[in-house]
Protein backbone atom coordinates (compact mmCIF):
# COMPACT_ATOMS: atom_id res chain seq x y z
CA UNK A 1 0.00 0.00 0.00
CA UNK A 2 1.73 3.29 -1.25
CA UNK A 3 1.11 6.97 0.36
CA UNK A 4 1.17 9.84 -2.34
CA UNK A 5 1.19 13.07 -0.99
CA UNK A 6 0.07 15.90 -2.92
CA UNK A 7 -1.72 19.11 -3.14
CA UNK A 8 -3.46 20.24 -6.06
CA UNK A 9 -2.36 21.98 -8.53
CA UNK A 10 1.01 20.70 -8.33
CA UNK A 11 2.92 18.30 -10.06
CA UNK A 12 1.83 15.77 -7.84
CA UNK A 13 -0.43 14.83 -10.36
CA UNK A 14 2.13 13.12 -12.31
CA UNK A 15 2.95 10.46 -10.00
CA UNK A 16 -1.17 10.20 -8.67
CA UNK A 17 -2.31 9.60 -12.25
CA UNK A 18 0.89 6.56 -12.47
CA UNK A 19 0.02 5.22 -9.39
CA UNK A 20 -3.62 4.81 -10.92
CA UNK A 21 -2.04 3.44 -14.54
CA UNK A 22 -0.44 0.80 -12.08
CA UNK A 23 -3.21 -0.62 -10.37
CA UNK A 24 -1.08 -0.61 -7.47
CA UNK A 25 -2.86 0.08 -3.83
CA UNK A 26 -2.83 3.64 -2.79
CA UNK A 27 -4.19 5.99 -0.21
CA UNK A 28 -3.61 9.85 -1.71
CA UNK A 29 -2.72 12.48 0.96
CA UNK A 30 -3.45 15.75 0.72
CA UNK A 31 -0.83 18.59 2.21
CA UNK A 32 -3.01 21.90 2.98
CA UNK A 33 -0.38 24.44 1.28
CA UNK A 34 -2.87 27.46 2.15
CA UNK A 35 -2.01 26.52 5.99
CA UNK A 36 1.82 25.93 5.26
CA UNK A 37 1.33 22.23 6.02
CA UNK A 38 4.08 21.42 3.59
CA UNK A 39 6.88 23.22 6.03
CA UNK A 40 5.25 21.80 9.47
CA UNK A 41 7.79 18.82 11.56
CA UNK A 42 5.22 16.41 10.58
CA UNK A 43 5.71 16.81 6.78
CA UNK A 44 9.43 17.70 7.02
CA UNK A 45 9.82 14.47 8.61
CA UNK A 46 8.81 12.73 5.57
CA UNK A 47 9.95 15.01 3.10
CA UNK A 48 12.54 17.52 4.69
CA UNK A 49 12.97 19.57 1.09
CA UNK A 50 9.11 20.96 1.85
CA UNK A 51 7.61 19.59 -1.32
CA UNK A 52 5.39 17.79 -2.99
CA UNK A 53 5.17 15.04 -4.53
CA UNK A 54 6.32 12.37 -1.28
CA UNK A 55 5.73 8.83 -2.04
CA UNK A 56 5.93 6.48 0.86
CA UNK A 57 6.74 2.87 -0.11
CA UNK A 58 7.19 -0.75 1.93
CA UNK A 59 11.06 0.46 1.61
CA UNK A 60 10.99 3.79 2.40
CA UNK A 61 10.10 7.07 1.39
CA UNK A 62 10.88 8.65 -2.63
CA UNK A 63 10.72 12.06 -3.46
CA UNK A 64 11.07 14.15 -6.90
CA UNK A 65 8.99 13.25 -9.73
CA UNK A 66 11.28 11.50 -12.60
CA UNK A 67 12.48 9.54 -9.76
CA UNK A 68 8.92 8.43 -8.53
CA UNK A 69 7.55 7.79 -12.02
CA UNK A 70 11.04 5.51 -12.86
CA UNK A 71 10.14 3.65 -9.86
CA UNK A 72 6.33 2.88 -10.29
CA UNK A 73 7.34 2.09 -14.46
CA UNK A 74 9.80 -0.82 -13.02
CA UNK A 75 8.11 -2.02 -10.62
CA UNK A 76 4.85 -2.74 -12.58
CA UNK A 77 6.71 -3.75 -16.00
CA UNK A 78 3.32 -5.23 -16.99
CA UNK A 79 1.67 -1.46 -17.06
CA UNK A 80 4.17 -0.68 -20.25
CA UNK A 81 4.58 2.89 -18.46
CA UNK A 82 8.49 3.08 -19.49
CA UNK A 83 10.84 0.97 -22.35
CA UNK A 84 12.16 -0.78 -19.75
CA UNK A 85 14.33 -3.02 -21.81
CA UNK A 86 15.61 -0.65 -24.30
CA UNK A 87 18.41 1.20 -22.36
CA UNK A 88 18.78 4.40 -25.22
CA UNK A 89 14.52 4.56 -25.41
CA UNK A 90 14.54 4.49 -21.40
CA UNK A 91 17.36 7.20 -21.56
CA UNK A 92 15.53 9.41 -23.82
CA UNK A 93 12.69 8.92 -21.77
CA UNK A 94 14.56 10.43 -18.47
CA UNK A 95 16.04 13.22 -20.65
CA UNK A 96 12.00 14.12 -20.90
CA UNK A 97 11.77 14.18 -17.77
CA UNK A 98 14.51 15.95 -16.64
CA UNK A 99 13.98 18.78 -18.75
CA UNK A 100 10.63 19.17 -17.26
CA UNK A 101 11.81 18.95 -14.04
CA UNK A 102 14.94 21.26 -14.16
CA UNK A 103 13.52 23.59 -17.13
CA UNK A 104 9.99 23.68 -17.48
CA UNK A 105 8.86 22.91 -14.04
CA UNK A 106 11.33 25.97 -12.96
CA UNK A 107 10.03 28.63 -15.12
CA UNK A 108 6.64 28.14 -13.73
CA UNK A 109 7.97 28.17 -10.20
CA UNK A 110 9.32 31.38 -10.79
CA UNK A 111 5.81 33.26 -11.20
CA UNK A 112 4.71 32.11 -7.53
CA UNK A 113 7.96 31.24 -5.71
CA UNK A 114 9.94 34.14 -6.82
CA UNK A 115 11.08 34.31 -3.02
CA UNK A 116 13.25 31.06 -3.37
CA UNK A 117 15.67 33.06 -5.68
CA UNK A 118 15.08 36.59 -4.70
CA UNK A 119 13.93 38.92 -2.25
CA UNK A 120 12.43 42.49 -3.66
CA UNK A 121 8.90 42.33 -4.60
CA UNK A 122 10.52 44.68 -8.00
CA UNK A 123 12.06 40.82 -8.67
CA UNK A 124 9.21 38.56 -8.08
CA UNK A 125 7.15 40.85 -10.43
CA UNK A 126 10.37 40.71 -13.17
CA UNK A 127 10.10 37.35 -13.00
CA UNK A 128 6.67 37.11 -13.07
CA UNK A 129 6.79 38.89 -16.49
CA UNK A 130 9.16 36.86 -17.84
CA UNK A 131 6.93 33.60 -17.17
CA UNK A 132 4.46 33.59 -20.45
CA UNK A 133 7.93 33.91 -22.46
CA UNK A 134 9.55 31.05 -21.43
CA UNK A 135 6.58 28.60 -20.73
CA UNK A 136 5.93 29.53 -24.44
CA UNK A 137 9.49 28.67 -25.55
CA UNK A 138 9.44 25.74 -22.99
CA UNK A 139 6.14 24.63 -25.62
CA UNK A 140 7.11 25.31 -28.37
CA UNK A 141 10.67 23.21 -28.35
CA UNK A 142 8.96 19.99 -26.79
CA UNK A 143 6.09 20.15 -29.98
CA UNK A 144 9.13 20.87 -32.28
CA UNK A 145 11.73 18.57 -30.97
CA UNK A 146 10.84 16.11 -28.16
CA UNK A 147 7.13 15.12 -28.55
CA UNK A 148 6.60 12.09 -30.84
CA UNK A 149 3.07 11.73 -31.64
CA UNK A 150 0.41 10.69 -30.25
CA UNK A 151 2.22 9.98 -27.17
CA UNK A 152 5.27 11.63 -26.12
CA UNK A 153 7.96 8.88 -27.06
CA UNK A 154 5.85 7.84 -29.85
CA UNK A 155 3.49 4.75 -30.12
CA UNK A 156 3.72 3.85 -26.93
CA UNK A 157 2.03 5.45 -23.58
CA UNK A 158 4.83 6.18 -20.78
CA UNK A 159 5.25 7.87 -17.44
CA UNK A 160 6.13 11.19 -19.88
CA UNK A 161 2.73 11.23 -20.56
CA UNK A 162 1.21 12.19 -17.49
CA UNK A 163 4.03 14.30 -16.19
CA UNK A 164 3.77 16.24 -19.93
CA UNK A 165 0.05 16.67 -19.27
CA UNK A 166 0.50 18.02 -15.62
CA UNK A 167 3.09 20.74 -16.38
CA UNK A 168 0.76 21.67 -19.41
CA UNK A 169 -2.28 22.40 -17.08
CA UNK A 170 -0.24 25.33 -15.68
CA UNK A 171 -0.42 27.14 -19.07
CA UNK A 172 -3.60 28.90 -18.70
CA UNK A 173 -2.28 30.29 -15.59
CA UNK A 174 0.73 31.10 -17.39
CA UNK A 175 -0.94 33.20 -19.94
CA UNK A 176 0.11 30.66 -22.46
CA UNK A 177 -2.53 29.10 -25.04
CA UNK A 178 -2.41 25.44 -25.46
CA UNK A 179 -4.18 25.93 -28.40
CA UNK A 180 -0.69 27.31 -30.29
CA UNK A 181 0.27 24.22 -29.76
CA UNK A 182 -2.08 21.55 -31.40
CA UNK A 183 0.46 18.20 -30.46
CA UNK A 184 0.41 19.40 -26.69
CA UNK A 185 -3.52 19.75 -27.25
CA UNK A 186 -4.81 16.99 -28.08
CA UNK A 187 -2.70 15.28 -26.56
CA UNK A 188 -3.86 16.88 -23.23
CA UNK A 189 -7.68 15.84 -24.50
CA UNK A 190 -6.05 12.28 -25.15
CA UNK A 191 -5.53 12.27 -21.51
CA UNK A 192 -8.06 13.27 -19.94
CA UNK A 193 -9.99 10.08 -21.84
CA UNK A 194 -8.07 7.66 -19.60
CA UNK A 195 -9.58 6.35 -16.57
CA UNK A 196 -6.65 6.94 -14.34
CA UNK A 197 -6.26 10.35 -15.42
CA UNK A 198 -10.20 10.53 -14.24
CA UNK A 199 -9.72 8.85 -11.20
CA UNK A 200 -6.32 11.05 -10.31
CA UNK A 201 -8.52 14.40 -10.75
CA UNK A 202 -11.36 13.39 -8.83
CA UNK A 203 -9.48 12.35 -5.71
CA UNK A 204 -7.63 15.31 -5.82
CA UNK A 205 -10.55 17.07 -6.13
CA UNK A 206 -12.48 14.72 -3.40
CA UNK B 1 32.85 6.06 -30.31
CA UNK B 2 30.73 8.44 -28.06
CA UNK B 3 31.59 12.49 -28.55
CA UNK B 4 30.71 14.77 -25.33
CA UNK B 5 30.55 18.13 -25.63
CA UNK B 6 31.13 19.95 -23.05
CA UNK B 7 32.11 23.79 -21.38
CA UNK B 8 35.24 23.67 -18.11
CA UNK B 9 33.02 24.67 -14.97
CA UNK B 10 29.88 23.72 -16.27
CA UNK B 11 27.89 20.36 -15.02
CA UNK B 12 29.24 18.29 -18.00
CA UNK B 13 31.77 17.46 -15.75
CA UNK B 14 29.36 14.79 -14.71
CA UNK B 15 28.98 13.11 -17.50
CA UNK B 16 32.74 13.58 -18.63
CA UNK B 17 33.79 11.26 -15.23
CA UNK B 18 31.35 8.67 -15.76
CA UNK B 19 32.86 8.53 -19.56
CA UNK B 20 36.25 7.97 -18.24
CA UNK B 21 34.57 5.69 -15.10
CA UNK B 22 33.00 3.54 -17.65
CA UNK B 23 36.34 2.70 -20.23
CA UNK B 24 34.44 3.43 -22.96
CA UNK B 25 35.95 4.97 -26.38
CA UNK B 26 35.13 8.99 -26.43
CA UNK B 27 35.89 12.72 -27.54
CA UNK B 28 35.58 15.32 -25.29
CA UNK B 29 34.63 18.57 -27.23
CA UNK B 30 34.84 22.00 -26.25
CA UNK B 31 31.56 24.10 -26.87
CA UNK B 32 33.14 27.66 -26.89
CA UNK B 33 30.86 29.27 -24.38
CA UNK B 34 32.84 32.83 -24.56
CA UNK B 35 32.13 33.24 -28.06
CA UNK B 36 28.42 31.85 -27.52
CA UNK B 37 29.02 28.52 -29.33
CA UNK B 38 26.28 26.98 -27.69
CA UNK B 39 23.77 29.03 -29.05
CA UNK B 40 24.90 29.01 -32.75
CA UNK B 41 23.43 26.88 -35.61
CA UNK B 42 26.21 24.40 -35.38
CA UNK B 43 25.72 23.45 -31.90
CA UNK B 44 21.59 23.80 -31.76
CA UNK B 45 21.18 21.27 -34.32
CA UNK B 46 23.12 18.98 -31.74
CA UNK B 47 20.98 20.11 -29.13
CA UNK B 48 18.25 22.74 -29.55
CA UNK B 49 18.26 23.71 -25.81
CA UNK B 50 21.58 25.35 -26.04
CA UNK B 51 23.25 24.09 -23.25
CA UNK B 52 26.29 21.47 -22.33
CA UNK B 53 26.18 18.48 -21.72
CA UNK B 54 25.56 16.77 -24.94
CA UNK B 55 26.47 12.88 -25.42
CA UNK B 56 26.46 11.73 -29.15
CA UNK B 57 26.03 7.91 -28.85
CA UNK B 58 26.06 5.07 -31.69
CA UNK B 59 22.23 5.76 -31.31
CA UNK B 60 21.36 9.15 -30.85
CA UNK B 61 22.01 12.01 -28.89
CA UNK B 62 21.51 12.33 -25.39
CA UNK B 63 21.11 15.22 -23.14
CA UNK B 64 20.14 16.04 -19.59
CA UNK B 65 22.74 15.30 -16.80
CA UNK B 66 20.76 12.46 -15.14
CA UNK B 67 19.76 11.01 -18.48
CA UNK B 68 23.31 10.49 -19.62
CA UNK B 69 24.45 9.13 -15.81
CA UNK B 70 21.84 6.27 -16.07
CA UNK B 71 22.34 5.71 -19.96
CA UNK B 72 26.08 5.30 -19.14
CA UNK B 73 25.74 2.73 -16.06
CA UNK B 74 23.19 0.50 -17.82
CA UNK B 75 25.15 0.55 -21.09
CA UNK B 76 28.16 -0.53 -18.92
CA UNK B 77 26.47 -2.90 -16.08
CA UNK B 78 29.79 -4.37 -15.26
CA UNK B 79 31.21 -0.83 -13.90
CA UNK B 80 28.94 -0.97 -11.31
CA UNK B 81 27.88 2.76 -11.76
CA UNK B 82 24.19 2.40 -10.35
CA UNK B 83 22.84 -0.43 -8.21
CA UNK B 84 20.82 -1.69 -11.64
CA UNK B 85 19.29 -4.77 -10.25
CA UNK B 86 17.49 -2.71 -6.83
CA UNK B 87 14.66 -0.86 -7.95
CA UNK B 88 14.25 0.64 -4.92
CA UNK B 89 18.07 2.11 -4.55
CA UNK B 90 18.02 3.11 -8.20
CA UNK B 91 15.04 5.36 -7.38
CA UNK B 92 16.75 6.51 -4.40
CA UNK B 93 20.31 7.34 -6.80
CA UNK B 94 17.36 8.70 -9.46
CA UNK B 95 16.07 10.97 -6.58
CA UNK B 96 19.55 12.60 -5.82
CA UNK B 97 20.32 13.09 -9.03
CA UNK B 98 16.84 14.95 -10.03
CA UNK B 99 17.32 17.34 -6.59
CA UNK B 100 20.72 18.29 -8.29
CA UNK B 101 19.51 18.89 -11.81
CA UNK B 102 16.30 20.66 -10.37
CA UNK B 103 16.52 22.33 -7.56
CA UNK B 104 20.66 22.65 -6.94
CA UNK B 105 21.88 23.22 -10.47
CA UNK B 106 18.96 25.87 -10.81
CA UNK B 107 19.76 27.70 -7.21
CA UNK B 108 23.45 28.21 -8.59
CA UNK B 109 22.31 29.08 -12.04
CA UNK B 110 20.85 31.94 -10.54
CA UNK B 111 24.49 33.96 -9.91
CA UNK B 112 25.37 34.36 -13.32
CA UNK B 113 22.32 33.21 -15.85
CA UNK B 114 19.39 35.55 -13.89
CA UNK B 115 18.53 36.77 -17.41
CA UNK B 116 16.92 33.39 -18.18
CA UNK B 117 14.05 34.47 -15.65
CA UNK B 118 14.39 37.83 -15.55
CA UNK B 119 15.11 41.08 -17.01
CA UNK B 120 16.35 44.11 -14.81
CA UNK B 121 19.97 44.27 -13.19
CA UNK B 122 18.85 45.10 -10.02
CA UNK B 123 16.57 41.44 -10.22
CA UNK B 124 20.13 39.86 -11.36
CA UNK B 125 21.71 41.82 -8.67
CA UNK B 126 18.93 40.62 -6.39
CA UNK B 127 19.15 36.73 -7.00
CA UNK B 128 23.14 36.91 -6.99
CA UNK B 129 22.73 37.69 -3.30
CA UNK B 130 20.83 34.62 -2.23
CA UNK B 131 22.57 31.95 -4.20
CA UNK B 132 25.53 32.12 -1.17
CA UNK B 133 22.19 31.03 1.66
CA UNK B 134 20.53 28.74 -1.13
CA UNK B 135 23.76 26.91 -2.13
CA UNK B 136 24.47 26.42 1.59
CA UNK B 137 20.89 25.75 2.56
CA UNK B 138 21.07 22.75 -0.16
CA UNK B 139 24.54 21.11 0.94
CA UNK B 140 23.23 21.42 4.36
CA UNK B 141 20.06 19.00 3.61
CA UNK B 142 22.21 16.82 1.05
CA UNK B 143 25.08 16.37 4.14
CA UNK B 144 22.18 15.40 6.52
CA UNK B 145 19.50 13.99 4.68
CA UNK B 146 21.08 12.90 1.90
CA UNK B 147 24.99 11.99 1.72
CA UNK B 148 24.94 8.03 3.12
CA UNK B 149 29.04 7.71 2.80
CA UNK B 150 31.98 7.34 2.28
CA UNK B 151 29.90 7.54 -1.34
CA UNK B 152 26.76 9.41 -1.74
CA UNK B 153 24.57 6.15 -2.19
CA UNK B 154 27.06 4.11 0.73
CA UNK B 155 29.21 1.78 0.36
CA UNK B 156 28.86 1.68 -3.74
CA UNK B 157 30.58 4.54 -5.64
CA UNK B 158 27.62 5.57 -8.50
CA UNK B 159 26.97 7.93 -10.84
CA UNK B 160 25.68 10.21 -8.16
CA UNK B 161 29.12 11.10 -7.05
CA UNK B 162 30.87 12.85 -9.80
CA UNK B 163 27.58 14.53 -10.18
CA UNK B 164 27.48 15.86 -6.95
CA UNK B 165 31.41 16.52 -6.78
CA UNK B 166 30.77 18.33 -10.08
CA UNK B 167 28.25 20.43 -8.47
CA UNK B 168 30.78 20.83 -5.19
CA UNK B 169 33.27 22.69 -7.20
CA UNK B 170 30.80 25.78 -7.80
CA UNK B 171 30.83 25.99 -4.02
CA UNK B 172 33.91 28.19 -4.06
CA UNK B 173 32.29 30.64 -6.33
CA UNK B 174 28.98 30.76 -4.80
CA UNK B 175 30.90 32.58 -1.39
CA UNK B 176 30.45 28.95 0.23
CA UNK B 177 33.04 27.45 2.43
CA UNK B 178 33.15 23.64 1.50
CA UNK B 179 34.73 22.90 4.82
CA UNK B 180 31.51 23.39 6.43
CA UNK B 181 29.99 20.36 4.83
CA UNK B 182 33.14 17.75 6.35
CA UNK B 183 31.31 14.98 4.97
CA UNK B 184 31.68 16.71 1.66
CA UNK B 185 34.58 18.17 1.89
CA UNK B 186 36.05 14.56 2.15
CA UNK B 187 34.37 13.11 -0.43
CA UNK B 188 35.54 15.65 -2.84
CA UNK B 189 39.25 15.11 -2.18
CA UNK B 190 38.30 11.00 -2.35
CA UNK B 191 36.71 11.98 -5.84
CA UNK B 192 40.02 14.01 -7.18
CA UNK B 193 42.17 10.42 -6.17
CA UNK B 194 40.39 8.73 -8.78
CA UNK B 195 41.80 8.14 -12.24
CA UNK B 196 38.80 8.65 -14.04
CA UNK B 197 38.46 12.19 -11.91
CA UNK B 198 42.33 12.69 -13.01
CA UNK B 199 41.57 12.06 -16.82
CA UNK B 200 38.41 14.24 -16.99
CA UNK B 201 39.77 17.51 -15.18
CA UNK B 202 43.20 17.25 -17.40
CA UNK B 203 41.25 16.80 -20.68
CA UNK B 204 38.89 19.60 -19.93
CA UNK B 205 42.34 21.80 -18.97
CA UNK B 206 44.46 20.66 -22.46
N1 LIG C 1 11.83 18.65 -8.23
C1 LIG C 1 10.61 18.36 -7.49
C2 LIG C 1 9.86 19.66 -7.27
C3 LIG C 1 8.69 19.52 -6.35
C4 LIG C 1 8.02 20.88 -6.12
O1 LIG C 1 8.65 21.93 -6.27
N2 LIG C 1 6.72 20.84 -5.76
C5 LIG C 1 6.01 22.08 -5.49
C6 LIG C 1 4.60 22.01 -6.06
S1 LIG C 1 4.58 21.94 -7.85
C7 LIG C 1 5.88 22.29 -3.99
O2 LIG C 1 5.76 21.33 -3.25
N3 LIG C 1 5.91 23.56 -3.53
C8 LIG C 1 5.70 23.86 -2.14
C9 LIG C 1 6.45 25.06 -1.70
O3 LIG C 1 7.21 25.66 -2.49
O4 LIG C 1 6.26 25.45 -0.53
C10 LIG C 1 9.76 17.34 -8.23
O5 LIG C 1 9.85 17.30 -9.46
O6 LIG C 1 9.06 16.53 -7.59
N1 LIG D 1 19.35 20.27 -16.97
C1 LIG D 1 20.58 20.34 -17.75
C2 LIG D 1 21.21 21.71 -17.57
C3 LIG D 1 22.37 21.96 -18.48
C4 LIG D 1 22.89 23.38 -18.31
O1 LIG D 1 22.17 24.30 -17.88
N2 LIG D 1 24.19 23.59 -18.66
C5 LIG D 1 24.77 24.90 -18.54
C6 LIG D 1 26.20 24.82 -17.98
S1 LIG D 1 26.24 24.24 -16.29
C7 LIG D 1 24.86 25.55 -19.92
O2 LIG D 1 25.07 24.86 -20.91
N3 LIG D 1 24.72 26.87 -20.01
C8 LIG D 1 24.88 27.57 -21.23
C9 LIG D 1 24.00 28.79 -21.34
O3 LIG D 1 23.18 29.04 -20.43
O4 LIG D 1 24.12 29.52 -22.34
C10 LIG D 1 21.53 19.23 -17.32
O5 LIG D 1 21.47 18.84 -16.15
O6 LIG D 1 22.30 18.72 -18.14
Amino acid sequence: MFKLFFSPGTVALASHITLAETGADYEAIRVDFAAGEQMKPDYLAINPKGRVPSLITDQGILTETPAILLYLAQSYPEANLAPLSDVFQLARLQSFTSYLCSTVHVNHAHRRRGSRWATEETSFEDMRRKVTENMADCFALIQTEMFEGPWVMGNDYSVADPYLFTVGRWLEGDDVDIKDYPKIAEHSARMTERPAVQRALAEQAG
